[in-house]
């Protein structure tokens, strides 16, 4: 039912390449100002100063748009956990960061610098693909930490590995999914830090 | 600004009592039936065949009425989970029951019994009285069961009871509030069971 970043048309070389990020850049800006879901592509190109037709010939709907903005909007959020992981040596602190500043980013990203809330809300009400594999990333590189604990030691291994990954995305989800997000706005602060010392009592060998 | 259940029109004898539960009453099955944003007292009082003005001596405002279905819902699900806590002897038995219990209850109190989440939605929103009420209650609950798990010596005691407290109450949110319960459906079977898990094992000594 719902369209795929895939189905969009794709792009035909370079310079196809610039107009698409250009209507994203431009769409992702009015969006952010006007929302989204009153937004028609008329509206759009009308903005953008592009004609319908052409905005069409990139782009097969107005989803197409909104999950390329998606998209990079996840993308910037994975950078950043990505970033903080990185930076960490130890596991558990590894850990404790992707508690910290996937919630920080999606605070950010989510609610605050481009208010883009109302295209988040509908790749999660929608399970969007660019929201699916973000999911299945983020579960990713939670096993990478996990794994690499249960290697240094850090960690328990009596615990199926799968189980272990699965309970503590859980755990997270008030803080990555957007949905649940804006109604954990108030215990935003602390909240990821005492879910994090929880999860790595859970942890401890 | 919110009412709060102390506010409306004290009961004045067995009659009045009987009068206040019997709008309560027609009141719940009302809501459940028509939503509870949409319903004035007008059309509340034409459906029960009092007057307003009747309803109006018993009850300050649409609120209060909200506010005692509310309370009565809450009532419900602690009554749930206190039975099924009190049918386990093992403090892990028990915390694993109120996992399971509050999620099972409040799904079918909220969405499907009664389909009172409009009420239980608003009340969540702005902090009804009963909410912080039920809420304070569900957290002391927590703590009665970590405090024997601690004297048993089924739980660790290093970790400030407070925190630990603090931190299950919060892993225990999205299947408690009805606001994430909405966006937690999917995983609704499995998952309550997953967290009591991995909390079991945050707190083995």
């Amino acid at each position: 039912m719902t369209q795929t970043s895939s189905s969009t048309a794709p792009a035909r070389g370079p310079v196809d390449h610039d107009v698409r990020d250009q209507i994203v850049a431009a769409a992702t800006e009015h969006f952010s100002r006007y929302g989204y879901s009153k937004t028609t592509v008329s509206d759009l190109a009308k903005a953008i100063g592009f004609s319908k037709a052409y905005i069409y010939k990139f782009f097969e709907s107005k989803q197409a748009i909104g999950e390329m903005i998606c998209a990079n909007c996840l993308a910037e959020i994975e950078a950043d956990v990505c970033q903080a992981v990185s930076e960490a040596t130890l596991p558990p602190d590894k850990l404790r960061r992707i508690f910290k500043v996937i919630t920080e980013a999606s605070l950010r990203l989510f609610f605050q610098d481009r208010k883009l809330f109302e295209i988040a809300a509908s790749a999660a009400t929608e399970d969007w693909q660019a929201v699916v594999e973000y999911d299945a990333r983020m579960r990713q590189l939670l096993l990478d930490v996990l794994q690499e604990g249960r290697q240094s030691g850090d960690f328990e291994r009596k615990t199926p590995l799968d189980e272990t990954v699965t309970s503590i995305h859980l755990v997270m989800r008030p803080f990555r999914n957007p949905l649940l997000l804006q109604h954990s706005m108030e215990g935003s602060e602390e909240a990821p830090a005492l879910l994090a010392s929880l999860v790595l009592r859970s942890l401890s060998p």
